[in-house]
């Protein structure tokens, strides 16, 4: 047995930061979404990126599994320890490394979350705009490929990470990209550990590109009598070229579900909810823009303002859908969709979305980013009930035919983990066995996050 | 000898579209700067993604290299034949596919020139932003990771290309990346292709972002006393994030050259050259602010203008600086540097630059993209003298040195070929060896383009 081992050979320079406590185990095995609990052997907490390379570098020899673990917000069970091993929990290395506002850059460990990064950020008057809605870990986000309401206008974490320090499978440690704000020099290394999910190395230092908080920020919000027309009002405004920062669809079930959890009266019917940032007369433009628009598409009591606290009550249906969802049928879980279509199509994937739920028993509220053309049906199934998740899968195997057919793909945001890995063989052909290729060649024993993304071995 | 093998499995179904005339050969061999001519056995004239796929197969089968060939504009000796083989010439494969003006994106094939593909693109209002200078292929523009002056605001070919059809090594046609506008759907395969520079397969189509052909473009230029003073405005610029299109300096020597070039008469004196995108208003305010920012920093008749013959007058000098300056020294070639630097670092890269240049034999007109921290050093030198060129590498490698302390790149976008290679593995330490990991795993007998970017086998 190689466990006690890579244990043995673990304690001595961990300490109490190496535990096997059942709470600890049971923790770092959960899942936010509908995956049984496949908890890991024992969870490390290391302080240093000298520590990570040694746990590696032990796991490596002793064949142990080594998963990364963020905050735990992955909804595809990203760091299930399926074949179990040593969870690597990056919650002490959390710290702002150093800020450089000149250059809107910032360099942190993996372990500080969006949240306290922004708080950390607020004095200079820049902020790391990416959120996808939990308050992740940075390095968690970058492993996912995370993105979000802001993406419209900011891009994902793709756009926004410029370099990283990671540990490889056998030990090494790995800078990848610069701080210049663009280079030649070679295969874009950072962009293949962005979105690889601790398969290819493990993140323990990145460097962002900031933005500018905007001089103003102004929220918008109307309702629709039918998803259609919302949905083209969405079509129109992205083609139209209006700078926006975010642009939400939620629809009349997540409206009905968001009144019964937080005791308010929203018209329970499709919402389009906006954002834009900028100086206050283009924000004023833009906003007068957008409700023409949408006015063309029988939008009602289309209303917009720049307080912030306007703004956090307009925010609030969106910001807890997905805990007002799950609430709305006690004790279920949720699998949780995500398909992403070129914008043009959006209409067709939500109508055919809607049609497929319509048939079901299944309750599947929709929302999404949709200026993206990214949407979310959450799925609420009964765990205790097989039949309920094989419906669910079946939906969602729908709609992720119905992505690719349309030129889109399984996963816009939340990422292949253990939940979209049977559609990668559809999405990518070859291209799936490329990244096995490839995941072979910079983990030859695979001890890095084995059973996710890539191709059975 | 695999070679002959090789041709005579070619001629059959590629006839005259093979060639191995001297022009020919020649024509594939030589390099717009001052590498010596390295030409490849044959050329072929594909006009298929079918016939890319059996001409690899065949050099795969013979162990013959296969070199990709786009327009030849390369300046780092990208498709030099340093050891033979077949160079496939996409020229033949120059169509746009299919424009699709509601999702604003394009698939083409690799050949079309971006000049042609604007032209292309001209009546639906849209328009391919990126631009080197040169008109260069797409397909070239893509495997090298080209940006050039409109960075600033419309990024680089990694922000541009959203998906691939590439025929790897062993003649596996691949699909890479969707028309979505997002996705997380394990390693982005585009983007580890964008920037390989031929050496990880052959892209055979292409489908890119487009960008709405702005409403105004405004275009101005200002002239300085000291270049300090022009690169602190440009940080200035850049830190009060004005959304600048483009932001170009040329130095007091390239603006001689061009003089002498073009029978004009700028002050001979350093140039800032900038240009605004947007909405008529939007652009005026844009335009007053930097008049304000460049009067602090002594700049003397700041013009602009949104006429297009004025621009074009206006931007003569910067798109005719390369030939200008290579004219100033008749029969030399050039050695051209490419640093990127973070910018706040800008100031200091430039100084030390020129304070080496000034202690050196060997003429280098600066030049660049400095709203992205990028410049380039245009070293004049004689073919037949191998002492000039001697100096000229030691000038390029104290550049990079500079570069890479600072937190910069060795090449911010013309790539590592021939010329950068060497500096490689200061820039990327033992991410080197990961990009020769890749390498090794996707085109294992190391047919693509060998001999460049990744370490000697």
């Amino acid at each position: 047995m190689p466990l006690p081992q890579a244990l043995t050979a673990l304690a001595p320079f961990l300490g109490q930061r190496l535990s096997t406590s059942k709470s600890d185990l049971d923790l770092h095995g959960r899942s936010e979404s509908y995956f049984p609990p496949m908890p890991p052997d024992a969870v490390a907490y290391p302080q240093s990126t000298e520590e990570v390379r040694r746990i590696v570098e032990v796991c490596a020899q002793e064949a142990v599994p080594v998963i990364a673990w963020g905050t735990g917000t992955a909804l595809e069970g990203h760091a299930s320890a399926v074949q179990g091993g040593i969870c690597v929990d990056f919650s002490r290395m959390n710290r702002v490394l150093e800020i450089r506002a000149a250059d809107m850059d910032v360099t942190v460990q993996p372990g500080v979350t969006r949240e306290a990064l922004n708080t950390e950020l607020r004095a200079t008057g820049l902020m790391f705009p990416v959120d996808p809605g939990a308050n992740a870990s940075i390095g968690g986000m970058a492993a996912t490929r995370a993105s979000g309401t802001t993406t419209l206008r900011y891009g994902t974490m793709r756009d926004n990470v410029m370099a990283l320090q990671v540990v490889l499978g056998d030990g090494r440690v790995v800078r990848t990209g610069t701080r210049a704000r663009k280079s030649a020099a070679g295969y874009d290394l950072t962009g293949l550990m962005v979105g690889s999910e601790g398969t290819l190395g493990l993140i323990t230092e990145l460097t962002l590109r900031l933005s500018g908080i905007p001089e103003t920020v102004a929220a918008g919000v109307c309702a629709f009598d039918h998803i259609d027309d919302a949905v083209n009002a969405v079509i129109d405004t992205v083609q139209m070229g209006l700078p926006l920062a975010r642009m939400e669809l939620v629809d009349h079930a997540t409206a009905a579900a968001f009144n019964a959890y937080a005791g308010t009266s929203f018209p329970e019917c499709p919402h389009l909810m906006v954002e834009f940032h900028g100086r206050p007369d283009a924000v004023a433009e833009q906003c007068a823009r957008f409700a023409e628009i949408v006015d063309d598409h029988d939008a009602r009591g289309f209303e917009w303002s720049t307080k912030e606290e306007d703004r956090r009550a307009l925010w609030a249906m969106r910001h807890n859908a997905y805990y007002a969802i799950l609430a709305s049928r006690p004790g279920a879980r949720a699998l949780v969709t995500d398909i992403c279509v070129p914008v043009s199509r959006l209409a067709r994937a939500i109508e055919e979305t809607r049609a497929d739920l319509a048939c079901s028993p299944i309750a599947g509220p929709i929302l999404g980013h949709v200026g993206d053309g990214n949407f979310h049906a959450i799925l609420l199934v009964d765990p205790a009930e097989p039949k309920e998740l094989a419906e669910a899968q079946r939906l969602s195997h729908r709609m992720v035919g119905r992505a690719l057919d349309l030129g889109g793909t399984a996963t816009g945001e939340h990422g292949v983990g253990l939940g979209k890995r049977d559609y990668m063989a559809r999405e990518h052909g070859e291209g799936w066995q490329m990244m096995g290729a490839i995941k072979t060649a910079l983990d030859p024993h695979g001890i890095l996050n084995p059973g996710k993304l890539v191709p059975p071995l």
